[in-house]
């Protein structure tokens, strides 16, 4: 990676922290520029719209997501440990982003959901990309015997969506102190309904 | 309810309208003068402050909620028939307020999470509330043996939220076709693992 790569990672990096913080609305090229005490005009030529900022804060979001809960997680057995080792990975994805702001999905999901145009489109992109991701990951393991065959691989990967967004609401807003247990408990019952009887 | 009592409806009833559009934070009492065709001046007598009106447009969207959701359900008998009344009026809360903005405590709990205040203090407590009812009304069929006493009321409560949040995100976001089905059926395997065996 050269210089100008490593320049781009900080600056996206400092985008998705100041994203979480204010909202994805709320980053503009000029917000950021002071944030990163650069020229305004200096940032405008690397990314030419607050939309093209947006969309690619956003991918440098999933990025980060895709090295600290994917990757990790498919390196382990398919069926049960591969599924757990997602579900822990993302439960300190979501914890670790509970400092300002939370999860920026989680945020912009919110923020967007009523608001048609390129950002939310790469949103929902990214989104529907996460939630078949877990599909698949539920898909070998039914090929591989651990999980039943009868059951739909996005109906999975919409319930273990609700238990991470369950999770994310009783922590951050509610500051529950049992929120990460009850996402547990939640997660073993959805397992034990997916678990093939031997 | 005198002509003072209509006007105060009337205005809070837009103000849910416009928080749901632009979010809590969004709403301050120029931006619903301009809306209302009425003086900021005249706002301003009633409100006060800022964050006075975000709180009584979040009481005004609870009582709003009470009506809608909680009284007719608490009308049908105890246990199942209570609990699936709840269910049914909430889906339908939600998706009659997934025109413009969505539900304005969804919108809110992520837009409030990371901002300490009156505001989000008001909002934690009427999502602490509504958590309550929930396990409230769980109890009752406990006690009437329709439910299995080992299980937490309180779980309960949060598991049904993590189901309307995974809804709210399938539906609003995604624009998922099947949201509304794999809402009930998740709904479905909670109620089948609360239910008593005979």
């Amino acid at each position: 990676m050269g210089k100008g790569d490593d320049t781009r990672t900080a600056i996206l990096d400092r985008g998705v922290r100041l994203a979480t913080r204010v909202g994805l609305e709320g980053l503009t090229i000029g917000r950021l520029a002071t944030e990163l005490k650069l020229s305004k005009s200096g940032l405008f030529g690397h990314f030419r719209s607050k939309e093209a900022l947006q969309i690619q804060v956003l991918d440098a979001a999933a990025e980060r997501f895709v090295d600290e809960v994917v990757k990790p997680a498919v390196r382990e057995p398919r069926g049960e440990p591969r599924v757990a080792a997602l579900f822990d990975r993302w439960l300190a994805w979501t914890k670790s982003n509970s400092g300002p702001g939370g999860c920026l999905f989680v945020a912009s999901a919110a923020e967007l959901d009523d608001r048609p145009g390129p950002v939310r489109d790469r949103l929902v992109a990214l989104q529907k990309g996460w939630l078949e991701m877990i599909a698949i990951i539920f898909r070998t393991g039914v090929t591989d015997g651990a999980f039943r065959p009868d059951l739909d691989p996005e109906d999975f990967a919409h319930d273990l969506y609700s238990v991470m967004l369950g999770f994310h609401h009783a922590a951050r807003l509610l500051r529950d102190p049992r929120a990460e247990d009850r996402a547990h408990a939640a997660f073993g019952r959805l397992l034990s309904t997916a678990r093939r009887p031997r």
